[in-house]
């Protein structure tokens, strides 16, 4: 077989969507399901997604909230009491309107039992658990409210993209109810920390934190902020958002508090939340044209090793591969012991290794008769694909360091990745020239992070989203530079933002 | 206050299901939601399913299970292929005809966007995961082929009650494929094993293991093992399922693979799942008229201190009660770090301690100034009342120690409770007398586990469940007397079977 150039056809410069598909198939992490718009998560993936819930579940714990699982349906009329929310989600929501099937008397079934008023499979939750809150909060003794569920959510997405975009998706949805204003914001910013935190110290991902512009706003909210990641094609990722969403939904429903002074008080909420799309974020970050590339602190498993089996000497090959992996599998890393496969499987060396490549595994290591003549293994690391024996005993002391630089070292590929290709931008013309493609096959040679001056309207934002399909990511909270001009509106702007094109 | 004489009104004896609703109420576990039969899992139950869920999790990837995800919709075609199965689930479903909400015309929406085809939300995934099994299953290679999944389900129940039976609840579905039938039941009686493993040793719930006869099989099965509970009514809760599918699922969605010899065949699948009933399960085997009682290595917290506060030397209590919640916090018990909860809220004592009663915490240790003095706490021991001052040294020293004492306790106080109400049965008469209540407020008086010889027919059982509202609960498989005669039809029977009433 001729040796491939690269494990993913077509490469990240060829076809940056068909790659994108093409790693999550040769890693077997999921694929599109027989139901429409639905995607299979494969063990691969959803290892990755348990082990983002384990350590954002550590996260939601540890600054004091517990979990908890409501409904999965919505009454219709919960939708209506918001408006701004309803106009948000109605339109693309799945509707329960029977519960039962029977004969339809040629042979098949036909939905029976019309429900006197219909449901909605929940596309978010705040409006069920408005309804329960209601009840819960009393009095400012029953504040903060802190809560977050675990929970599939759908929303009847006609263009669907494994884990980025799909019907129905995996995530968690934080709701918490405040005494006041300025606790409820504190909580909200409280909360985009966190996930901004994850993002760079667990996924690896550096993000931008931000506040959303006014039409990009979660439906109801008064303020949504984010965090957005920029992939390898130099599009921004919205990876996660917190919002405030004031008293619009303690008023749409009713939660109201007995304050400390007497008063009843309508009370402030929050909501926040990530889903399955940070894998999504996670492979557009990290990933090559050999594959998948994980970060080691969420990675499934950490190490490949790959007997090489010829016949002769396999027990003594065998034995030193087990014990290497009760070894390495003695120690931990990130808070978890460390996983190892040992890959005996019946296939030719390459085919073995490559599969490993494609799946991102920190390192694989393989032993033949020579290693083990030298107590060592032939080590081969994902993230920059060096190759070296090393002793096995020197592998197994230094395990710990040897994947925190993989850790560190894409952490720090991605930033100055996202610092090669962030630019400030003053005028029309350099933006215009910016988020121009001088080739649709090179979408390298264009785009990124425009950081301008924005003094526009909603209605100006839409025509720029129209003109160039670029959009404003966030306002960053971290501005420094302070005030200028807009090179749209020739306007005064209190600070630059980020402009992009996104998924 | 007068003092109450128990925490819980009515007592067991007074009416058991309105007990088992009010212990939940108390403990504040959950509650029925807006929504038609659906439940509102509130922290403390919630956190209980949470360590439900870790440790099988735990025994299901020891057993060389991956988790893995798919689809909340099943397309209403699917649902036809296998005739029984449909048959089984067709009449409570919640089915999904329509993709949106619209305009309605008078202030309201009406569903629109209707679907081609309706989508059943999952009752079971066996025909949605059959239908991907056959793309991924191809040749004996891809086999076994061992997954789980964690996820809801609904089941439009008519009649509900809180974890018992819901519309929606919450639970794992093993599905696994195989080469041969042998192998099929070895994996179908390994995961029984599971269940009852997990059931005895961490919820403190003696199961009996055993087959269901062919009426109360699960639909598409065929044969169902299952792991039945007595409660403290003396009723059967039937706390587990695993189930051999033959191929009759491969059949329906073609799960084909090819043998070592070269021979296409279809594959022999199996499944099986426990769900949030488990929590009712529990809390109907251990609680008491003063409310929850919690098995230790499945409670979401251990030990609730509470400071005796009188204004004066309140700081130096609050110190000893922050040093003692260190010093447990740093023992582990099952697995897990010890978990205290310090209730500093101002309340009156008898009031914070009842509290904790009711939610069934395995000790509450009370820290007041005299106490401090002799650096002793005041114990209470959930399950059995006993109360003692004990050095606070020793109380941390002994800590796993003693928990353990109380769940070996609830184990051997349920098996007690079982074996004085199980009897074996000869006699019609007999039988009649042992299932009729005499009183119908005193439900303690009558039922249990029959071990009767049985040769009927499925007619003949259906006439007992309508004549005594009795039930075959299973074949037990660890029947050690062998055949006898069936006192209903005189005939010979291979072995006693369980009669009770159940959930």
């Amino acid at each position: 077989m001729a040796k491939q150039k690269t494990a993913i056809s077509p490469t990240r410069v060829e076809d940056y969507p068909e790659w994108y598909q093409q790693v999550i198939k040769a890693a077997d992490m999921a694929e599109n399901s027989p139901v429409r718009g639905c995607m299979v998560i494969k063990p691969w993936g959803y290892e990755l997604w348990e082990n983002i819930q384990r350590v954002l579940d550590d996260a939601f714990k540890a600054t004091g909230h517990h979990n908890a699982y409501f409904p999965l349906f919505i009454p219709k009329s919960y939708l209506e009491r918001e408006a701004k929310h309803v106009e948000g989600f109605a339109k693309e929501c799945a509707v329960v309107t029977h519960h039962r099937l029977e004969d339809d008397g040629k042979g098949g079934l036909k939905p029976a039992g019309e429900l006197e008023e219909p449901l909605v499979v929940r596309p978010t939750s705040e409006t069920i658990i408005g309804e329960v809150y209601s009840k819960w909060v009393q009095s400012y003794r029953d504040l903060p409210l802190l809560i977050n569920q675990w929970a599939n959510v759908v929303r009847w997405e006609m263009r669907t993209r494994l884990f980025l975009r799909t019907a129905e998706f995996l995530w968690q949805e934080g709701h918490t109810v405040h005494a006041s204003s300025e606790e409820a914001m504190e909580e909200t910013r409280k909360m985009l920390d966190v996930y901004a935190d994850f993002a760079e110290n667990w996924m690896a991902m550096p993000v931008i934190k931000g506040e959303k512009t006014e039409g990009e706003r979660f439906p109801g909210a008064n303020h949504t902020y984010c965090i957005e990641a920029m992939m390898q094609d130099r599009k921004a990722l919205q990876a996660g958002t917190s919002h405030f969403l004031g008293q619009n939904f303690a008023k749409g429903f009713n939660i109201q508090f007995q304050s400390e002074s007497g008063d009843r008080e309508y009370a402030w909420t929050t909501s926040w939340g990530v889903s399955t799309r940070l894998i999504g974020g996670l492979i557009m970050t990290h990933s090559d044209d050999d594959g998948l590339v994980l970060p080691p602190r969420l990675a499934p498993s950490h190490i490949a090793i790959l007997p090489v089996l010829r016949g002769e000497g396999d027990a003594e090959v065998l034995a030193f591969c087990e014990k290497l992996k009760a070894e390495l599998e003695s120690k931990a890393f990130a808070g978890r012991v460390i996983r190892v496969e040992l890959d005996k499987r019946d296939l030719r060396g390459g085919e073995k290794r490559w599969g490993w490549v494609k799946k991102g595994i920190p390192f694989i290591a393989e032993v033949g008769p020579k290693d083990l003549a030298k107590e060592s293994v032939f080590l081969q690391r994902r993230d920059t694909g060096e190759k070296a024996a090393v002793k096995a005993t020197e592998f197994v002391e230094t395990i710990g360091e040897r994947l925190q630089e993989i850790q560190d070292n894409l952490l720090s590929r991605a930033k100055a990745h996202r610092e090669e290709n962030t630019r400030k931008i003053d005028t029309k013309e350099e933006f215009e020239a910016f988020f121009t493609a001088k080739n649709k096959n090179k979408p390298e040679i264009h785009g990124g992070f425009a950081l301008c001056h924005w003094a526009g309207t909603a209605e100006e934002e839409d025509r720029i989203a129209k003109d160039y399909k670029v959009t404003i990511r966030c306002i960053p909270l971290d501005d420094t530079e302070g005030p200028g001009t807009c090179p749209f509106t020739g306007k005064e702007s209190p600070q630059r933002v980020v402009f992009a094109k996104a998924y």
